[in-house]
């Protein structure tokens, strides 16, 4: 499922025909080794390129007609010609050939034999180097928009999951301890603004890759009277590169979505955790569908979080993906160099795991069962609420920090005494702990309840706020950031 | 606790008082051990945030008089105590203590020592976790626009450097092999672009550090009624975390920053890179100043690029830095761990190395001695003009892959008759590779100058070209991303 | 240059005192710029490599000595000034000069100061390339030793804590399931292999630090007549390097002591996390020591596993180093460069953190309060002990996965019907999933002290299995791997 | 080329089968989500691991018997079973199964199809995380017995082209300036040395890969009789795992390989680097043979060195798999988790780009030609020899520190007076620098051939040394290292 190249590829080898012509022949007085042939191709790889490299040329055929580089008639029959390859290329029928090196020579190939010398003429005004980047533009953009939809599809999930168990009290922690009680949809929702960030972030990279590069020709610009905002405006770029030599060898847009992409994938892993730790025996806080999990071929009785561990390692595959374009890019020279063809599988990758994770987890947070009771009954042996009563005592006019002390002590004394939570103890021996707690608002806020219930404030878990913020999220929902 | 603390900051230890009390020891039967008080102690780092630590403090205490949860004279005295220890610290003369774990404590401690217990009430309403995260925020906008400034005054610096070359022929590379003649000026406005890119970067760097997280508490958000819009206005925040947990977990904020600067520093490696090409006695196009070279202990001629070296080397540092942060997010359940005060020695190395990098390169830059005659000596043995002639036969209506082949074999030639670059080649020979060839605008074509002029299209190396290129540079120097 | 540097050192730029000339003074015509001198000088962290760079100095000396190269007054001179630097820098008397760039040449500096001219004459046949390189061996192989010996003293640790704790049963987890009991002696052991293949690893390591780069100078070797067996025989190397490019361009042996540093904080980040799960109001199985734990600021309750938590964090740090420097390596040609000055702040950190992690954490473990109470608890609601079900099935003849299946409809029906451990089932339930269920032996099985003493093959759970590892372990801490 | 998977598996999704029972469906209710069931399949890559299954379930089978667990007959059916499924696998005809989620289940399911029920008996006494760890450590072992011979013959051929051209000079440099005269054979045979500590470090990893898990069972052991020891005689291993839960969470020997291999292939980026620089125009020190450059699409005159580009580009990929594997094990707990199973495609991709990396740089650099005239031509501008004037005033007595002072004039004054070379000087001009100089001896010196033959020191770059140094090449050429 990770790599789209892998699965739908079948017969790959079989497609390739016989070698042809290098593109590059001329000055060379020997052949290429195969072993080299096999190990600088990039079609294995780059065939994913495909639609966006036929939608570059049409553009460019457009604009070489438009400008008197080429003919009419020439425009007619590589258009057409195009056509037809587009087709084979989603009906499965384009024949591959390997010798061909890249999608891009495949396409060309393909397109002379069609239609004849004439397809020679689509590579006027441009090159290889400003064709490819072309082409990852078109498709870094195309799949940013992707992922962005796939971010929003989740926010939704988590919304609704929030909105179903709005009330539902929680044990809220911080270093894995409990610290406050809080509500389950205000836990949940602090992944929403999570998500809401990383589809900003993406929004910006979209921005930076909407740039369009070709006319820069191999490294200098090319000679031919292009156009180069009639093709921007013809397939929808913001901007053009100012500088040709930039265009080429600029790919800060590709590790601009790896690091989006390591960005969100944190968060899914810190969801995993969560979930991975809620369906453990000892907390068993919620239960996941049957569907999301697995056996084990050994043991009988275990259910296994599988989906939510794989999610949790896969964050390992994307940080591994960034550092290694952040790898390849250090310390190149200007302007292309060969170095930059290995851009393309980390990205691939990323695209495919970042989709994957998020269809999968969006599925799975649409059917987790939350097991209400078992949640309650984790406040019955709880502390949780202590910060309420230092609270109480510095609305009352201690120093925070004697407040904080003298709760301590009472916590001490619980722990001392086996009390497993704070309303075990009397008024008597809470007042003793200072005269101020000798008070019912004092016992009052030792309810769990009434602690979620104390946080009104923007952004606190008290039930009002937790609607606010819902609604804030609801809006955002319904607006494009592109 | 680190050695290099220890060891390298004579004078550090002396600074630190007597132990004084925790402010969590209330539950707690026995004191921390004295080596893991050094482990978790975070003050030898985080003392950097000492003056945005005061800054939020004299927001919070505003605002806490404003809602009436304190009282006037409270803030007076908080106040004046506040700027008292603000004094001290920008003074060198405040007296850190180690045993009060972070720089909030220790300016907390020296609060009450100066105002008395009613410094304990600045407390009120906030937790630690807010509070840190409120330091870093401010940090990370205060250090973003800085960063941005720093790249800015590079950015002019190349401005001025292609300016004072700009009709320079230079030889344009791909795969450090000759490729197209370009112009210098043309060549360093590449980078140009890169550093406005990375300038955009951070612009949106900014945008996500630009939310206000106090009031957020430990977790759950404040019993307390703060007015967080005023608090966020006071700090010139453009907005709010709407949820207290994702305010006190969420550290995106450096992690965008992290990798914002490991793109730029990719950038400035691959310009060290060049420099240092440049500057070797095969190239021999630039002379870097001697102020920014050294020597050898041993050979008495060399004259090393080291800035030029170890700004290259920083790369490694920069990346670390970010993988480090993302190592210590991945997989942490909501919400805030003690893992996350990891997040600080990365970023403010981070900050360091990328403002020193930055000053070391723009002076570097302003320096540079550009060897023009040698330059010119490069081009009495270079084929790049090649693709001129390749060209011309697509512009006479031969297929351009046809075109590449016959001057492919016309570079052959030249290169198995010994001539060291095209213009060596009489007429004749030129024509019997190709009929078209037989033309006078062929043999201009050969002349490098030519090859430059011909790239007339927006974004090309044509000087009129480079011209509009850094006219729309100029402006954008102009522009304010913020 | 560092601000951390700059700031964190009060004394430090006091104890630097005026400019001196550079040792590569000759060919420059004017000296450097000092940003450029604070930007490229190594002083601030290669200071720590003095007491190696004297040893080394005084082994070198005392060759060039027998080598006739030097005479034998002067070798007296400089082996007597040698010793007082040494005492000074011990003393922490020594005046440090950051304008001399290094430690390196602050220490020869001193050294003329001391005893004159003849001071230069040391580092006759010698270059700062080859030092730097010898420096850095002898210390790796020094810190190398250092963090066996600590690796060391935590397996003891946890080699005695489950000496203590042999017979307990406790949970096995696999996803964070329950998968089957096991000793929890059993289960701290699996650290204790662990750290025994980090120690092979640190040994191998040191195997490849342990070769003499002296003797290659600059780059090619030297010509005078220096005896690096010799010089080799007296720093105690094994080997020497057999090719002067390679001795000094190697980084290798830091780059490896960076790797197996990365794995032994990988296998206590595991350690970790499962401690901090332990601790947590839901698992309750340990208690860490109040030395080693943390309270809250606001929450008076908490009692946070912070030491934990940090080493967990740790893991970045280290990870961050090994990339930093494998990036710095990345394409660098031949020999030195001084992009290899950046190898030492990546290095250092690494070594102070390993040693302080593994410290604190051997105090941490070795006061552990196992909750033996709360763990046998645990097991009066849990399943697992089917898999002992299916494992007696199978040995009645069943195919596994058939016997695999029939159990889990058992424990299925444990599920629905709210049984909470397989206990809990009649014999009459039992056998009705499984003629061969009928029996007293399949009911006894159901009891996790049986399921444990089942696994008596070597390397399992039972008791005696796990007596017998105990003694294979205890040889092993007998034994020294260098 | 890259993945095995991609290329050799035409047809692959044809041959999946209808989905079959999982094995560990007896306590769900419900069946698995059918994204799911792809996304935490592992088949598409870990049908890699197909022979070392069998290879592992026959010496498993054998055992069982030996022991008396399963009787003759059935043994004898289930290893004819397991020799027809080899066979299959071998000759691409087995009928790989999505549905049954990994390559064990796939032969095992088959296997029961084969020879029926009685095949479900293989899984007695183990269980899928030992069997897994079990093909790891054999896949592993078998791999870096694999990529050490490859080292080797890369050793042999850069031991054959120094051999080749032992006494060509060659300029060697620091910073990428011209330091001193080498041999070219002395620099190359510095990479011969990497490559030695390369094979060295993968004879570590293989000691600690060479370890047995099977009989671990899911996590505790197991209650068969089992006997560990055959297995591991069998299968030639060395050690067992002397705790079950180590066993089964182990991946430090995967980790270790993509330490090792992340070493290698930076080694390889700097020859690299170095190959691209020296067949620049500026350079022209060689020249790469035609079958492993590639042109250009464009530029007719290009020669690219593709392959040492891409080398130097895969260091990224083998760094991002080395991150990615460490992040996936930070901070797991024991035992098995499903995020484990991202180990196996880093491994995957890691032996891949190494094998085919190793090959294509020996078939490479087997074919490189030098351009001995050119590099001679080199020396024509150079001041490299300074060094030697410096030492030898340093042997009449001079402090090395002065000489060099007095020769880095020499060469400033070369610098302005415009000679090219120290040669140039007449020995009145050196002897107006230091009395000492004036003698014939050191104008000999300034010869470039001289100052090699002064580097008599072992290791050191005069032919001679080069010479013992080779034969020391040769002999460890000759010595295994496992």
């Amino acid at each position: 499922m990770d790599k789209e190249e892998k699965k739908g590829k079948p017969g790959w080898d079989k497609k390739v025909g016989a070698a042809r012509k290098k593109p590059w022949g001329g000055r060379f007085a020997q052949g290429m080794d195969e072993t080299v042939e096999a190990f600088t191709a990039s079609l294995s790889f780059d065939h994913r390129l495909a639609l966006e490299d036929i939608e570059g040329s049409r553009a460019h055929c457009r604009m070489l007609l438009k400008q008197g580089i080429i003919a009419e008639e020439e425009a007619r029959l590589i258009q057409r010609g195009l056509e037809e390859i587009e087709e084979e290329i989603r009906s499965d029928s384009f024949p591959y050939d390997l010798s061909l090196e890249d999608i891009h020579m495949n396409i060309e190939g393909r397109l002379v034999e069609k239609v004849g010398p004439v397809g020679g003429k689509l590579h006027t005004g441009r090159s290889r180097n400003d064709q490819v980047a072309l082409d990852m533009h078109l498709f870094v953009k195309k799949e940013t928009l992707g992922v962005m939809e796939r971010i929003k599809r989740l926010q939704e999930t988590i919304f609704q999951l929030a909105l179903e168990h709005l009330a539902v009290v929680f044990p809220g922690y911080t270093h894995l301890q409990r610290a406050q009680p809080v509500l389950l949809s205000h836990h949940l929702m602090a992944y929403f603004w999570m998500l809401q960030r990383d589809r900003e972030r993406f929004a910006g990279t979209y921005k930076r890759a909407d740039i369009m590069p070709l006319g820069a020709g191999a490294l200098s610009g090319t000679s031919f009277p292009v156009d180069r905002e009639d093709v921007a405006r013809e397939l929808g770029f913001a901007r053009l590169y100012e500088n040709s030599m930039d265009a080429v060898s600029d790919r800060d847009f590709v590790l601009e979505f790896l690091s989006s992409a390591a960005v969100l994938i944190m968060h899914l892993s810190r969801l995993s955790e969560e979930l991975i730790l809620w369906s453990s025996q000892e907390f068993s806080f919620i239960e996941l569908d049957d569907a999301f999990t697995t056996g084990s071929s050994m043991m009988p009785q275990k259910k296994n979080p599988d989906v939510a561990e794989l999610v949790r390692a896969k964050t390992g595959r994307v940080y591994g993906n960034l550092v290694s374009l952040l790898t390849v890019l250090k310390g190149l020279p200007l302007a292309y160099n060969k170095d930059m063809q290995e851009d393309k599988e980390p990205l691939f990758d990323t695209v495919d795991t970042v989709a994957n994770v998020l269809n999968v987890f969006t599925a799975m947070m649409g059917r987790v069962t939350v097991n209400e009771k078992r949640i309650e009954q984790a406040f019955e042996s709880d502390y949780s609420t202590a910060t309420e009563l230092a609270d109480f005592l510095a609305q009352k006019g201690v120093p925070f920090r004697e407040a904080h002390f003298v709760v301590g002590g009472l916590v001490r004394y619980c722990l001392e005494s086996g009390k497993k939570h704070l309303g075990e103890l009397s008024a008597h021996e809470i007042s003793s702990f200072h005269p101020e707690l000798a008070s019912e608002e004092a016992c009052r806020l030792l309810d769990y309840r009434q602690a979620v219930e104390a946080k009104k404030c923007r952004g606190g878990t008290a039930e009002a706020a937790v609607k606010f913020q819902l609604e804030k999220a609801r809006q955002l929902l319904g607006e494009t950031l592109i």
